[in-house]
């Protein structure tokens, strides 16, 4: 009981998955209950993230570990030293880092290209394809962000690549047809079992965020 | 050369703070470059940030870190390990990462507060206050947020104390009169010699945002 693992999750969070994800990566057990995010959030969500109320919270030993980010560098620290997903030098630790808050600053452009209309849109997809592009080039001719080891970088940015379908459908706007390099890299990732297990079917979050769209953007 | 320690640095921002208070903490020598972000900011800086072109950006045996509390992460893991900034503990360390992160939410909401107006201004000013009395509930009684020891999250928060009096006069907004426990803290924290070196005088501060809201707010 005192060593339950317990992820406060909702299916469709790309934040979430980075948690599941992790954990996977690192053979982790763990609880996932499913959060009712649109319905009533449970009383142990509003008592383990009281600042934000959001998911993912992660609950090791009955604390409370909150934000994808720092998350999956509690799982880092905490689980399978032998697989880290960090590397350990520090200059090489803060490019990781770098990039990963690069990756969360791209998130809410990618929510505007799919929310919003007009000329707002636009910009938002030409800026959403432009950061997937500087993604890009940071990847390079690499195998993954840190280089022959799915790593910290990865883990970050592969649930986004999870609403692309979505994207291309609720906003005409491809990233794959532009960024081919990062799909490959994408579908190298897609190979972990980790992965696969914790991304949701890309057309089951397209029926998702076309119900959050219409909820959110009401006629 | 090859240890030189560069940072290119804007005096009046509490990101480039930051990374001169870690360093300080730290006793690291090093090279303070002054930017000219209102004019022209130099090839260096958009040589070693081309993703952001933003200070701070901090220079160590010729490679760049960017990013404030990457930098200040990297310091920390690169010098003085019998003076660190974060806990060693993986759960007190993401407790950390945790307000760090919360600092970086409510920055752009103390911006707001001195830059809009009407409605919006009001807003963003009862937001601001609350999130520091969120910070100060974290604080509770103790010395600093880690506990007895000046750490990471002292770091990220104390620069924004350096522009209550420019808030107060530019939006009558007082922090420090809804949160005295917290301005105990930052008096606290403004003995330490790393601190009070790499805080502007507030008036100075003042007076630059006072500039700064006119260019961004032409009439």
């Amino acid at each position: 009981m005192a060593e339950e693992v317990i992820l406060l999750d909702f299916w469709p969070s790309p934040f979430g998955m980075r948690a599941r994800i992790a954990l996977r990566e690192k053979g982790v057990d763990f609880d996932l209950r499913e959060e009712d995010l649109l319905g009533n959030k449970s009383p142990l969500l509003l008592e383990t993230n009281p600042v934000h109320e959001k998911i993912p919270v992660l609950i090791h030993k009955g604390k409370a570990v909150c934000e994808s980010l720092v998350i999956v560098q509690y799982i880092d620290e905490t689980w399978g030293h032998e697989c880290p997903l960090l590397p350990s030098d520090p200059y090489e630790r803060s490019r990781a880092r770098f990039w990963a808050d690069y990756v969360d600053k791209i998130f809410p452009v990618g929510r505007a290209a799919w929310l919003s209309t007009g000329e707002t849109q636009e910009a938002a997809k030409e800026e959403y394809i432009q950061g997937f592009k500087t993604l890009e080039g940071e990847l390079g001719d690499k195998a993954y962000f840190g280089g022959e080891r799915f790593g910290y970088v990865d883990v970050s940015l592969i649930p986004l690549y999870n609403s692309f379908y979505a994207l291309e459908k609720l906003a005409n706007c491809s990233v794959a047809e532009e960024c081919p390099k990062l799909v490959q890299w994408a579908e190298r990732c897609m190979q972990r079992e980790s992965v696969a297990k914790s991304l949701p079917d890309p057309h089951k979050v397209y029926d998702f965020l076309l119900v959050l769209k219409k909820k959110l953007q009401p006629q």
